[in-house]
């Protein structure tokens, strides 16, 4: 027998059918008892009207708790002021498990509750929204690069050396091999991809034992990461731009339903269209000094920074050419001033800042030896990526989307522990 | 400008082109020098005649070496006797960067250094090949489970406590926090999703710290793994059919070009419809005595038992019911009868042995508390999975595919250390 799930209804008009589920919230108004059920696809109001159902199944419907597992079967009726736009006529309820004091009631609770209960409130209808979200995001970033002919090279998680920076990296003992590292990003490894298959992206869990207890910052996080042979910074931005507008409209399109849930207002979303600002880091120095901020020219960003910049704009605005200090060792320096590498990063609207970094890359071999001496990097560990320079070296390019601030952003929460569905933060490993 | 790759070049049938890429390979025949690019997306053979072009771009194709970057220019043939279907008649020919003594030339190299040089390795039309059917696969895998309705729910990778047993186990400092564990398996996260959003899956690294130097052994692996309330191991039975059948028939419909690259013979993968046969783990004992295996009932079945069973069958074979002591706390006992799991393994034809692992679960807390017991595991860790019986228990079921040893079976291949572009085993966590 074909399971019937609540998204199904509208091909059940006026049949009786029974559903599996979860009661998500219930009510009554005396000789009538609403149960509302949810099953992961939607809810749906069931009605038992005393008299029209046995007395064992109208006290059934009394004795029944939140979060208690149940079938109901009942006729489909269409309802348009109802959630989903059906209701159940009910004529039968039974009680799979029932549920004593669920801990999550429609009370407020703290945030350090609903963490330490990640499991069961992932079952609130905002909680379900969200995931519902983020996976579509997730499938239009893959659909995105494999509609254009990438090919997908998932980088090694386990690593050994670092990539951004020594000073935030979890390490494992590996066996005889010494340490382990988790990948920080799979960049340099989609390098190599680049250059073996033209166009590749790298889409994992990337981590930063980052001592930052932001509402931005999560230790475990998904990135994804193309790299392109032949592509120089304008390249990239033109792929930035188009790959943003494609997953935003995507999204917004598809998921309109829960993004309403989330009361998302589009406004700005729907706006997330080409072509977008680009400005140089030179500009938004003048634009921190027009905003009267105490900005030190050479330094990086800050979260207050990008979040003034951002606001000047109605969409994503891509800040290029950073002082090369603060950027990334293998970021190609711009040949018409040394002192600039030739970076962007993009920062969304709303206070939400940088959701993506990339850059063109160094490809000459010697000025990378320099770099990594520079950065005071082992390069024993980095021959390898020589190597990309050595053999059939090229111009290339690319850059790393955050997930998580991603999914923040097109849901519009204020922290990105809601944007994953168990996150880790420096003070949570649990559950 | 729009780059041209070799992919496109239906479209410029006659037209006078320049594509970038890599010289793949070359050889010369007196006043001819054929050149075959390679640009990731394709192979495309250039002629050069002398007189045709100028001195010096006749002297460039002597010049130009094994994986040096070039960029070509002339015009396109069809040619149904190249590689490809097509030939450029070469007018011009750029070296972007001369590579010298490429390490890996068309002589036979042991497989260590072909490992030590992974990220030059790729470049190799074999591991082209590979690469691109990995990709198909995984996307045939997301593809069958969002056509189904089911939601995208990322596992975490960093865990407090052990999934799978707590002898193979990578473990990182925590901050504060103590100890945290890479994932082993995303399963128990998997079905609190599930009790959330009715049918969901994972789908990332996984790790185990094995001591297994075997062919079918990596310690960073993919795993998707499905997990759907309501379902009971026949329902999770008929899913594991229907997925595998839409993968590899989908895959060898659309990467033929590249399985004919790995001379994969098609025919026991064309063979691989529904149904499957089923067999119960009593079954599978009867057929290793049939074949005269010293086989002790109530172990566990070895690789070399695998493949004695699954060489009976002209498909992959569905292996249920096995004692419940080689088997996990978590899976369900037979109602009918208690000394048996209600677990469900896929076993490969061709040798391939176990590429699924699935079953029923425990669906009630008095029971799942007593294997916790039996099975020494520390309660504290699991409440939250014990909440899962608590709130809503429902019958639920799921299994997990290994996505490495189902790239290995498909393209045909000894060893999974091709089947992922840097595989990470005991002795190696290089490049």
């Amino acid at each position: 027998m074909q399971k019937i799930y609540i998204s199904d209804l509208k091909n059940f008009i006026g049949q009786e059918i029974t559903l599996k589920g979860w009661l998500y919230n219930k009510r009554s108004s005396g000789k009538v008892k609403f149960i509302i059920l949810r099953d992961g696809t939607g809810y749906l109001q069931c009605v038992y009207f005393k008299g029209s159902v046995t007395p064992e199944v109208f006290e059934l419907c009394d004795k029944v708790t939140q979060e208690s597992s149940i079938e109901v079967t009942g006729r489909v009726k269409e309802e348009p002021r109802a959630v989903g736009g059906f209701e159940l006529d009910g004529v039968d309820l039974k009680i799979i498990s029932l549920s004593q004091e669920y801990p999550i009631t429609p009370k407020e609770h703290g945030i350090e509750f609903l963490m330490d209960n990640r499991h069961l409130w992932l079952r609130s209808s905002r909680q379900v929204a969200i995931m519902k979200v983020r996976h579509r995001i997730i499938k239009a970033i893959r659909d995105f690069f494999d509609n254009k002919g990438f090919v997908l090279m998932d980088s090694p998680i386990l690593t050994p050396a670092a990539c951004e920076g020594t000073s935030t990296l979890f390490e494992t003992e590996y066996f005889d091999l010494g340490k382990a590292y988790l990948t920080q990003s799979g960049q340099l490894y989609a390098e190599a991809g680049a250059l073996a298959l033209g166009k590749v992206y790298t889409f994992g869990p990337t981590f930063r034992a980052e001592k930052s207890k932001t509402r931005r910052h999560l230790t475990e996080f998904w990135m994804v990461e193309p790299e392109v042979a032949f592509n120089d910074l304008n390249d990239n931005m033109d792929l930035i731009e188009e790959f943003i507008e494609y997953v935003v409209q995507t999204v917004i399109a598809d998921r309109e339903e829960e993004l309403k849930v989330l009361e998302r207002d589009l406004t700005s979303l729907k706006n997330c269209k080409r072509p977008f600002p680009r400005i140089s880091y030179d500009d938004a120095v003048e634009i921190l000094k027009k905003n009267n901020i105490d900005f030190q020219y050479g330094n990086d960003l800050g979260g207050t920074d990008e979040t003034i910049i951002s606001n000047q704009f109605d969409r994503p605005v891509l800040v290029h050419r950073y002082p090369q200090e603060v950027k990334a060792f293998y970021m190609k320096r711009d040949p018409e001033n040394a002192n600039l590498a030739l970076a962007v990063d993009v920062l969304a609207p709303e206070g939400v800042g940088e959701i993506i970094g990339g850059s063109q890359r160094e490809d000459n071999l010697d000025l990378l030896l320099e770099r990594i001496k520079e950065h005071d990097l082992p390069q024993e560990a980095f021959e390898w990526y020589l190597d990309l320079r050595r053999y059939g070296s090229v111009p290339h390019a690319g850059f790393g989307l955050g997930l998580e601030r991603t999914v923040g952003w097109i849901c519009g929460l204020e922290h990105v522990r809601e944007t994953i569905p168990f996150p880790r933060m420096i003070y949570r490993n649990t559950p």
